[in-house]
Parts: C-alpha cells; sequence; structure tokens
C-alpha cells in the first residue's frame, strides 16, 4: 500500500505520524510520502527509522498512485486537493472542516459509524474534535435510550487551534500579547472558537450540532452548544446533559458506557477520580465520568466527559479510518 | 451606627473591606470592628484612613450593640456565632453556607429578591457566589417569560476556594504540588467543587439548584448543574441554558436584560465583544453575552454569564444588603 500524509508538519499532521508508527503495521507499507506546503518542503522526517524527505504538494503529488492520503493541512488545501487525489484513485482521509457536512462524504467515528465509510467517493471526513469524543460516549445510549436533546458545553484546550494556539498560553502566561486568539488565553475563558455566524452561534457550536446528527443518522437531533475555550494545552472537557426519550436504570447506563468500544469510564469522585484533560493527554479514550441522572426531566443524565484532542479527536479518529479501509479492501 | 466585618483577614473579608471604603458613607459609621481568629487577632487594619485592631472573635464580641455584622468567617464560625450575634440584636449577613437554606433566614440578591430581608430574625445570608451571578441575569427573564429549566455549567475560578485555592494556581503553573485542591489545577479542569453527596452532585451544585429555586421563589423549578473549577485566578464564567414557558421576541429579551439592575450586556461577537473573566476582575456587575436563541426546545436561550467572583459574587453582594438594611431603617 502507498500511503501519504498531507500536512505533516502540523500539530496534527505530527500527531498522525507518531500514532502510524505506534499502530500501523510496517509491513503493510510499501511506500511512504509526506506532503507540506512549499515552505515546509525539503525537510526531513523519520518515519519508522528510515528518513523522509516532505515534498511540496502539487497537483502532480497524487500521480503516483497513492492508496491512501490523510489530509490535515486546513479546509482550503483540502478543498482544491482532496478531489485531485480522488480523482486519482487515492482515498482522502480529511481532517478540515471543508468535506464533513457534504451528503456524498461520509462524516466517520470508527466505534460509532463505521458501516458509513463504504459509500465513499473519494473522500471520508474527519469530524471535529469536540463533536468525536461526544459521540463516542454518546452513542450506546443512543442505542438504548434513543436522545431526545442534548446541551453541550465545552471547555476546550488551546492544542485545538494548533501550534499557534498552543503559543498563546504559553505567551500570555508570561505577559505576552496573544497572537492567535481575540484575547488573551491565560487566565481567562473565550465563549469563541472559529468564527461567529449570523445566528450568533459559533460555527464550532454549529458544528458539534450538525456533526453529530450527521454521525448518529438523526437529522432532527435536538442539540445547542455552547463552546469555550480555556487555558488548558491538552484535553477537552465537555459537560454533555442528555435527554432520552425512553427510562433507563443508572446502573445499567454505566454498564452501557463501560461495554462501549472507546471509552473508559472514571467514576469514582468519592476517590477523586473523575476525567480530567490533564490525565487524558496522550490517550486514544475518550473518558467519561460524574454520570448522575439529572432529575430535572423524566429521563436525563449529565455527562463530563475528556478526551486528548489531538489524538482520538483529530489524528487517532484519522489513522482508525485508515485501519477501516486496510480491512475492507 | 456599629458596624463589623467578621473573618477580616480571608480574601472575601477583605475585599468586604475594600468596598466598604468605596460605597459606605463614613458618617453612618458611628463605631467599627473587625474581628477574626486567634491566629489574626492583634493585626492591624486601615480603614477610612483610621487603624483598627483586630480583636479575636469570642462569645462576648457582641456585647456592645453591634448593629450589623458581615460575616465571612467560614460554616462553623458562622454556626455558632451568628445566632450569639442576632441574640444580642445584631443583625447577622452571613457569607457562609450554613444558614442559606433555613427557612427563617431570607437569601437576598439585592437587585433579585430585596424584599425577602424584612423578614430575618437576625441572620440574612449571603448566596453561593455562582448563585447569585446567575439569578441576577435570570430574574428579569423569569418575570417576563416564566422559566421552565435551567442547565448551568460553569467555570470557576480558584479564587472561589480563598486564597489557598488562589496559591494552588500559581503554585502548579510552576510545577508544584497542589495542596488546596484535589489535583493540579494550572492545565486542567477539575469536575469538583466543594465535596460530593451521595447523589453524585458535589455540594456546590446542588447549592445552585436549591438556591435559585429559593431566591426565584420557584421550589419545583427544574434545575441542574455541572460545576468546574478552571485555572482563572478571578472571575466566574456560566453556560446557562434556559427554557421558558412562554414564547419570546430575542431583541424583547436582551432588552430586559439591558434593563435589568447589576446587568451589563456585552454582546458584539463580530466585534469580540463577549464576557470574559479577565475583564470583570474588580467589576460588581454581573456581565450577560452569547444570547442567542436555543433552537432545540419552543422557547429557549443560551447565555454566557461572567462576574467577579469575589465581589459580586461575596463581598459586593454582603455591602449591598448591608445597606438596604440601613435603607430600612
Amino acid at each position: 500500500m502507498k500511503l501519504a500524509v498531507v500536512g505533516a508538519t502540523g500539530m496534527v499532521g505530527h500527531e498522525i505520524l507518531n500514532i502510524l508508527e505506534e499502530r500501523f503495521p510496517t509491513s503493510l507499507i510499501d511506500e511512504f510520502y509526506v506532503f507540506a506546503s512549499a515552505r515546509s518542503a525539503g525537510g526531513k522526517i523519520i518515519f519508522k527509522d528510515r528518513e523522509y524527505t516532505v515534498e511540496e504538494l502539487t497537483e502532480n503529488s497524487f500521480d503516483r498512485g497513492i492508496d491512501i492520503a490523510l489530509f490535515s493541512a486546513g479546509g482550503s488545501v483540502s478543498k482544491k486537493f482532496a478531489p485531485i487525489a480522488a480523482a486519482h484513485g487515492c482515498i482522502v482521509v480529511d481532517n478540515s472542516s471543508a468535506w464533513r457536512m457534504e451528503a456524498n462524504v461520509p462524516l466517520v467515528v470508527p466505534e460509532v459509524n463505521p458501516e458509513d465509510i463504504k459509500s465513499h467517493r473519494g473522500i471520508i471526513a474527519n469530524p471535529n474534535c469536540s463533536t468525536i469524543q461526544a459521540v463516542v460516549a454518546l452513542k450506546p445510549l443512543h442505542d438504548r435510550y434513543r436522545i431526545k436533546r442534548i446541551v453541550y458545553s465545552t471547555y476546550q484546550a488551546v492544542s485545538g487551534a494548533g501550534t499557534a494556539g498552543f503559543n498563546d498560553l504559553t505567551e500570555t502566561l508570561m505577559g505576552g500579547k496573544p497572537q492567535k486568539f481575540a484575547h488573551a488565553i491565560a487566565g481567562n475563558c473565550l465563549p469563541h472558537i472559529d468564527d461567529f455566524l449570523d445566528n450568533g452561534y459559533t460555527k464550532e457550536e454549529m458544528k458539534m450540532v450538525n456533526e453529530t446528527r450527521k454521525i448518529l443518522h438523526a437529522p432532527e437531533l435536538a442539540i445547542t452548544a455552547t463552546t469555550v475555550r480555556v487555558p488548558v494545552y491538552y484535553g477537552h472537557s465537555e459537560s454533555v446533559n442528555v435527554e432520552f426519550h425512553e427510562k433507563f436504570e443508572l446502573e445499567e447506563l454505566v454498564a452501557a458506557l463501560r461495554n462501549a468500544p472507546g471509552v473508559v469510564v472514571q467514576d469514582d469522585p468519592q476517590n477523586k477520580e473523575y476525567p480530567m484533560p490533564l490525565k487524558v493527554a496522550g490517550r486514544d479514550e475518550v473518558y467519561v465520568g460524574r454520570i448522575r441522572r439529572d432529575e430535572s426531566v423524566a429521563s436525563g443524565v449529565n455527562l463530563w466527559v475528556v478526551a486528548d484532542n489531538i489524538r482520538k479527536g483529530a489524528a487517532t479518529n484519522a489513522v482508525q479510518i485508515a485501519e477501516l479501509l486496510m480491512n475492507q479492501k
């Protein structure tokens, strides 16, 4: 198989290389390519004990029969180059938001809707980080109790905005000025992730609404979201309030989460155990805790959901999609 | 009038002194006393250009005809000394959680339920910080549209845990160990404020549920809460999702907030203006922004509510209650 990583020098691209090294069998990779912008071209990376030269991404990059390309180079690059790659028979796993809501593009979280990849036409979209971890936790509950409504409030790490966001926290902790965010993030909370839309919501908030619906195949699901940047380097946290159509027993609900793929239930508050961003950095699972009945509705639950936004929220999920593609061949 | 501050050396007590200096007319104060534990007794404070000696709080402290005492010395001190003060004819404004849910103790936010102070029997309770700012924003909306349900998710500053909490953020930013919190707070979010109860909620979460109901005179109001500590020094932020019985026009709702006492609407996201904890430090108003219709219910709204937890969330509210008492005389 010929595998390529596009946008290999960014934060997510770098993590994709790490995760491929960790878990992708070397024997499956016949040829390996790394692409980036002209600015990064010519640099060297070490992958599985071999040195590779970063190539500039061009319209001819996919002429050599690449099977799968993992893109994490931003929306405009994906918009232009993913169709070119697909036209050459390459399957693109795209980490940008460019293709996610396109009807013919599957939006896939392997623990949730792996079957959707079958309908791809050359492009498969990786969902938004904050959506991925939420749906991994919600899927087993939706299957059992049918979700009626979700209220999301997020606590998102600066690494979700890439290296520039990461640096902004360090810089503003030292009293410097923000470069990436609209305001200092150190000692602050910014209710502002991605651009604002005419309806008053941010794009990030509407991604959570629309992508959750698409992944769960529930186009009418009632969802609202407030997304907030907090001074945390790695790990998105989410306060997820869920109302169900069906009644549930709390123990049974917890058991469903425990048995769900990709979920770790961490819920022993008396021993001060609950998910925390500082503890999930470097992990691929979605951690769920603070699981408690919401007495304000007939059938509801509150969850606290935390995951590494760069790994499961981006790089790991993309590699898992590539693995699904391999297994289908 | 004879005025006393009990617990004058803690973070809130210190701020009460500041706020009394700022806004309480010197001419109204005939005598002024500051009390603290034996450990702090003998220290000096300057108040309105005069030096006072901190006295140890004892059972005899209220023998000299003190009219109003502002307590912020923790629950056990209040439990013991507030009744003693009240028995001597002193009116206690208590900042601890000791008396808040007692049937005969008014729980007062002056912008919301000033009339409740009339029924006091010597003790008036100051609500929890996270509740105060929420009800200031919610009261004008409840009056107009009748709240059906509230989902709170909070982003609370370390100063809410006093000097020790404040120091924990500084210490863990430097790589040190936490002393006050169960885990490092720097670069982290802790879904754990105050102790855990058998129902899986924290005391802080149940304070928000029960105190909101008491202050709004809505004992059956459907409310749920998730309270979270974030690495912010000053200023609590809250994602408040509200469902109403009545329909509303968004412009009218915003106007109601603009006209509400103690509220500042800061909601111009296109110009990157929204409430942020870093900007509310030192302010007495409650800032409300990100006001947008929640399309997931028939009549709902999302709000982002931020206030200085030490000022409006504690000290300012206590001083405002004292002012109400003065005006009633």
